[in-house]
């Protein structure tokens, strides 16, 4: 690990499974489990050496936490100047420079920067929320960009992952259940057949409180697997095994 | 119970949570835990005065066990005369013939028997399986009937429901969880928003093999909640407690 110049605020967090580490501001914005499962869920394609693209990639957390799964270069796509330098700076810190890099863009510009059909996977954990008239303005600028639908909704987001990919890449997302209906229209209309769905529970008697997807471009339509359910924390709030064996242990090889 | 006179072949099975028996032909056609859980999984509206549709009842299990949840009266829809004939027997025998009764017809033409908008909760046990080149005929014909869509598919359910239910009614409704990119479109195209769903896995760690769902007619769209997930059977292979409650447990009252 090459020793990163940390700025005011930020700290390093690392992911032992997989040995990445992340800088972080907690004031701008914090990866959380999310971003892990995510990148565990993805699966690879062939040999991996097709290229992946992270749209709304935040410090990057996503897209490090998958790069060591494959062997092709990545794209971290992210519109906020502090959490894409923040990203490169991990990138650097983890000796990555060769494979991954950052474009601080609006991910609807990225064909400025990437050809259309050209991507194997595309990876997201996008804003959850949608604009509306409870959207709270408290939160600073950068939370509200990554949690709030502001730059990017549902259907643009499909239309932008539907142009990146070439016919059968895949396209691996986190989102949050609620907005599980919003999902299936925006992606049926682009194109994404979901295939593989995931949820997370909290704990064994909780809700769902966040799902994982996998969708083919122009893949058939039906046949969505319901994957065996993930349950965050047991009832005494400790990680239960599974997902410790995500964050600390050897369930990615 | 009043004693009823079985045909050959049949049997009388019982869900000793709800004290409701149901006389089956495992021949012709058997209830499975799809029924009971979709029962149980059924929200009473108010006092549970309004009316209760069940569509393609079968031998009329899921609305016998649900009769005993509300005061009001259920129409349990069946197209196949052997069927009907059962459930009509099922219903004398739990002494329920002053609120449940049978309509023996195809469930495209019920509303020669009920009222447009005038159903408060509609329950449907559908069959699951889309026609095409696997359809397997070697099945006895009840059993096709009731599996596979040869009467209805999941948009014609879905038109019915719409037309049979008051605005806010709600629908209720198991299926398999690889239909869930035909359900959600189905339903949306029918103003049937999707507002409860509950996953049931076979296994903790296996792929969920039902999902249970709960839509409202012309409710505010999003808000999907994504119950705690249902385990059927413990790794011995018994009935985890959840489903052992159920089936004979008091987690109904």
């Amino acid at each position: 690990m090459i020793q990163p110049i940390l700025k005011e605020g930020e700290r390093i967090d690392g992911l032992p499974s997989q040995k990445i580490n992340i800088i972080q501001n907690p004031d701008m914005f914090s990866y959380s489990l999310d971003a892990v499962l995510l990148a565990h869920f993805a699966d690879v394609k062939g040999k991996g050496t097709g290229l992946t693209v992270d749209l709304g990639a935040g410090t990057g957390a996503v897209g490090l936490f998958y790069a060591p799964k494959v062997t092709g270069k990545l794209a971290l796509v992210e519109i906020q100047p502090e959490l894409a330098d923040m990203a490169k700076r991990s990138i650097a810190m983890n000796e990555l420079t060769q494979r991954v890099s950052v474009i601080e863009s609006d991910m609807k510009a990225i064909f400025e920067d990437i050809q259309p059909g050209s991507v194997e996977t595309v990876l997201s954990n996008p804003p959850y929320f949608p604009l509306n008239e409870t959207t709270k303005t408290n939160h600073d600028k950068h939370y509200q960009l990554a949690r709030h639908e502001l730059t990017i909704d549902l259907p643009g987001l499909a239309q932008v992952v539907n142009k990146l990919l070439k016919n059968n890449g895949k396209f691996y997302m986190v989102h949050r259940p609620d907005r599980l209906a919003d999902i299936f229209a925006a992606f049926a209309s682009r194109k994404l057949m979901i295939k593989r769905i995931q949820f997370v529970y909290g704990k064994a008697n909780r809700e769902a409180n966040m799902v994982l997807i996998e969708a083919i471009k122009s893949g058939r339509p039906g046949g969505v697997r319901i994957m065996p359910p993930i349950i965050a924390y047991t009832s005494e709030n400790n990680y239960t095994k599974a997902v410790s064996d995500i964050l600390y242990g050897t369930s990615w090889s």
